[in-house]
Order: structure tokens, then C-alpha cells, then sequence
């Protein structure tokens, strides 16, 4: 069967940042998982990059479980995108020290998450793995000779740094590697929180997208709007209840609803609560998939064992192929 | 078979830098190989470290068989120490990466190696490679547990930088690693060149260690002497000539020579001659070997590939404890 023409391999690592949020949800993990339609998908869960600041080892094992029952149950479908934890590849460090090679301190040093800790003074404390982090990011995408890697906006010096890295190797010892471009997310979707800025767990304002009816609905009615009287007339576009109900109604509920809130005698807990309506109906079916998955340790075991496998047979002769270019022979099997 | 009690692990890795000169021989890879006497030694080919500064795939390639050669034809025996070639055990890298999440930036900055080439004005094209190197060695040392490091002075360092790393990963994850010491090598033995400074490839004034007989005497003629006559008496203490003799020579041997330079009447030329004898007639045997051995390269390969399988029934146990101090599973065989 032949593939339409603009299928890409897509790759992406996933951090487990805890408990997701509807701006997690509906800003990254539903467009990741809805590339899998078109294209072929690589995403791992980044454990050996949280390493850098996780120290605990259950948590540590914990969490990959947690992501990957998310995704799972959010639609990520094992059969059509290769979903593993990156521990589980290692010759992803390999290739990152192969890389570090060509790689300049320069390169690093401009790397905005190293400066970051820098200006705040940390630079002595900062471990170094958190200034390495780029280049073992280079080796997980270039482990896969991916052709696409889908990021934030914050994300794209990442991908700049991979293609400089994976631009000198070729120049230094022939064609390797394929150079990747980044698939930046449509900003214009920036989920707001309940107090209207971004949603971010550092403003302590967002939703969780798995929260239990009565929570959810107790969150939903904390969003934060204007006072404007129950009988007058409303703008659905500065409000933050409205934003987020037109992420999950489609086009007619949302004309629905905006024809109400300038009608008037419409109020914000009536708005509130169709947006709480909407939200548990579209996340109900996930919440009690997650509750079933992350109970299932042998079945999130499979899952990962399948896609390292699948991920292995992909990164095992793009590794050697790179490592034949430096000079280092076939490794025997021992 | 009980052990004697002082007998440790030790481990050290070898660089390829080319032909190796008496300063070499005698100083570091002699040395080396007498320690398989009493302890369990492991040696490898850095061949990993050399890629920061070798781009070459062919020169890599060749460079690793003929240090194996060198080491080979001086006496390293195969069966009673563990000889291999360091990308074989790819365990070395995944090592490194948890190690740098526990390595501060502060104290691979303080590093010899990067503080030299930073002073130089190199700051922004130095390769992260030569940045991470010594946690790259640290894996090395602890991947193995092993004891002693046998070092020269400028190497101690890195052991310190080592020690520091494996305690502080003790510290976070609970006793994973041995805490390695240096194995200072005897300073005295300074070997000198043929003008009299220390013998280095960078000052021109080495003496190779196999170069066949007559451009080894050719060698010998040119190390520079005093202009004493050749009837008076000349100080033995004084000479390069004879500092060079007494490595090679016994003791009676040496009192024989160094009575003669007093005694008046013995000129440079016949202590040269002296020396060329006894340096010739100590690697005549090596030489041959040498040849033999380099044109063997099923045996070069039979050697390390032996090696690498030693090398890593001690490696995974080792890098599976640190992994699962971490919270990485053990990982499927896939």
C-alpha cells in the first residue's frame, strides 16, 4: 500500500510533568495523538531527561506509568504510533556522546533554559545534565531519523540546536543524519486558566483534565469573570468561561451560546455550567479509560515493550551506521 | 584460591597518541602491565575520549589496533588482564548520562583540560566532548567498581572529580558505587628527552620506543651532551645519557658506567654506544613482537572482542543497580 505523500515521521518526547491539565490536554497531548492519522509517530516518555531533576526513584516509575496511561487513554493508539520510554533505547546516550563531539560549548551556552538558571545566579549549582540536555534532545530526534518534530513555541531552539548538531556530523563525516524541522503548535490555541492567563501549573490556575465530576465542577465555577449583572448583556469574547467552552462545543453551540450571552439575562453560572456539562461529557469516557489503564501494570508493560521494540529496530542501524562513520567497528554480539 | 589481601581492581584507560616513546613505555604502559602481577587490571582503548579530538574514521580505526599492539608486544597478557576496547561496552555511556545529572556544572568547569582551553581563547569552539570528558571517565572507573586508578600527576583530577561524582550519586540514590582511589605513579622516574627536558611528543625529543636499530642509534647519537673533552672526568649525575642508560641497565652495570664517566678517558659517544645496546637489546624481542602481532588482525580482534565480554558480565550488573537506584526498570531483552 502505498502512503500518501505527505506522510512524515513525527517525533516527540514527553515529559511527565504530573497530574495534566486541560491545557496540557487540548495544547499538546490531543494534537500529538491526532498526528497519528497522518503520519508516523514516534513519542517516548523523556525519563532519562527527568533525571535531571527527579531524584526519586519511585516517583521516577510512577510517573512514566501516569504519561503513558494518559496518552493511552486520551487515544493514543500503540498499533499506530510507537509510544516507548526512552531508558528503554540506550543507545540514545551513545549517540548523544558521539554528538557531543561535535557539538560546541558556544552551541550550549546560548540554550535559554541554561541561561535562565544562569541569570538567576544558579550557574556553579546547575547540574550537567541540564546543560547536556540539548544534546541528548538532539540524539532522540536524530535516532529516528525523524522528519518532523512537533514542539511549542518555547521549544523551537531545540529543534535549531538538533539541526545544527546533526548538520555538522554530516559535514564532519558524510550523511547521516536527516535534518529535522519543527512542526510548531498553533499558538493561537493558548488555553487560558481560571484567572484568564495562560494556563500553567506556576499560576496555579489551571483545571486538571481528569478531575472527578463534583471537582470539576467546583473548579470550573472559581473561573474568574467580570461582575456584570445577570440581566445584561455580555461579550462571550472577553470572557474566559466562553474561551474555554469553544474549545469543546462545536460551531453551532458555541454561535448558541455567544447569541446568549449578548441577549442578557444570561449569567456567567449558567455559562459555567454548560462549560462544566461539556467538559465531563468529553472527558468522562477518558477519566474512567485512565482509571482502568493505570490499574493494568502488565498492559502498560506491554505497551512500552512493544514500542522499545519497534523504537530499537529503528534506532539500532541509524546508531551503527553513525558509529561506522567515526570509525568504531560493528560491535560484536557477546 | 584465596586472594592476597592486597589485591585490588585496578583500571585505567589508554589513549592512542600514536607511536609511543621510551618516556611512554617506561612511565606509563610498563608500569601498567606490571601491575597485572598482583592485581585484577582492567585496560582499555579510550577510543570514545578520542573522538574530540579524532575525526578521522580510518585513523581511529587503526589507531585502536595498534595501541592493543603496543600493550600486546610489551607484555600485556590477555587471559590474566582485561583488555578492550571502550566503545565495545555501550553500558559506558548510558552510565555518563545519569552520572551528569548528578555533576555540577561548578565543578566540571574547574577542570584542568577546559580551564587550559578556555584560557587559550577557545571558550566558544571547545566541543562539549572535551566539556564532559571527565564524567565520561568517572563512568568509566565506576562502571567497573574498581579500586585504584594507576594515574600520572596531572591525571589525579580527574580521580578527584570521579570520587566527588560517585559520592554524591552515593549520597542521592543510597551506596551504589566504589569510591576509586589514584594510584599515583613513582615521579621520580622522570624520563627525560633527548635535550634534556621532560620526553614529550610536543618538545620533539623523544626517542621512539621500537624504531629499528639504526635510527634508534642514529636517535641515541643525538642527545645532547656537555662539550667536556673526552679525556676528563664527566659527572654521571649530570648526563642524559647516562639518566636514559640507568633504566635499562642493573645496578653493577650502572656502577660500571658511572665509574667510568669519572674516571676520565670515556667519551658521550662511547656511553651512547653504551645505551643504544642496552635500549636495543631490551626491545629488540618487543619490536619483533610488535610486527607479528599488528599483522594479526584476527587475534587483534579475538583479544578485544574477549575482553569487551569480560569487560561487560562486570559492567551491566553494575550500570543495572545504578539504573534501578534511578527508578528504570530493568530492561526486557528485546
Amino acid at each position: 500500500m502505498s502512503e500518501p505523500e505527505s506522510r512524515k515521521r513525527c517525533l516527540s518526547g514527553v515529559k511527565s510533568t504530573g497530574v495534566p491539565h486541560l491545557g496540557n490536554y487540548l495544547g499538546m497531548m490531543r494534537p500529538a495523538i491526532e498526528l497519528q492519522e497522518q503520519h508516523e509517530t514516534y513519542y517516548f516518555v523523556a525519563d532519562y531527561h527527568a533525571l535531571t531533576t527527579e531524584h526519586d526513584g519511585e516517583a521516577m516509575e510512577r510517573q512514566t506509568y501516569d504519561i503513558t496511561s494518559y496518552f493511552l487513554a486520551f487515544g493514543l493508539d500503540p498499533e499506530r504510533s510507537v509510544f516507548f520510554r526512552q531508558s528503554d533505547v540506550p543507545q540514545v546516550t551513545e549517540l548523544s556522546w558521539l554528538l557531543s563531539c561535535v557539538t560546541s560549548m558556544g552551541l550550549l551556552e546560548r540554550a535559554h533554559a541554561y541561561k535562565a538558571a544562569k541569570d538567576r545566579g544558579e550557574e556553579g549549582a546547575i547540574s550537567h545534565g541540564l546543560f547536556a540536555y540539548p544534546v541528548l534532545m538532539a540524539a532522540d530526534i536524530l535516532l529516528y531519523q525523524a522528519n518532523l518534530v512537533p514542539v511549542g513555541k518555547d521549544q523551537i531552539q531545540h529543534v535549531e540546536m538538533t539541526r545544527d548538531i546533526a548538520g555538522r556530523f554530516n559535514y564532519l563525516f558524510g550523511e547521516t543524519f536527516v535534518i529535522p524541522e519543527a512542526l510548531v503548535r498553533d499558538e493561537v490555541k493558548v488555553i487560558l486558566g481560571i484567572d484568564g492567563q495562560k494556563m500553567s501549573k506556576s499560576y496555579g490556575n489551571t483545571i486538571e483534565a481528569l478531575l472527578p465530576p463534583k471537582q470539576l465542577k467546583q473548579r470550573i465555577m472559581q473561573i474568574v469573570t467580570d461582575s456584570t449583572p445577570l440581566e445584561e448583556p455580555k461579550d462571550p469574547e472577553r470572557c474566559n468561561v466562553f474561551a474555554l467552552y469553544r474549545l469543546f462545543a462545536s460551531v453551532e453551540e458555541q454561535a448558541e451560546m455567544a447569541e446568549r450571552y449578548r441577549a442578557g439575562n444570561y449569567g456567567y453560572g449558567h455559562a459555567k455550567l454548560a462549560l462544566f456539562e461539556k467538559v465531563n461529557a468529553h472527558m468522562g469516557p477518558y477519566r474512567e479509560h485512565y482509571q482502568q489503564i493505570r490499574g493494568d501494570l502488565d498492559y502498560l508493560e506491554d505497551v512500552l515493550r512493544a514500542g522499545a521494540t519497534k523504537a530499537r529496530q529503528v534506532a539500532g542501524p541509524v546508531l551503527e551506521l553513525a558509529r561506522s562513520r567515526c570509525g568504531y567497528k560493528r560491535r560484536p554480539v557477546l
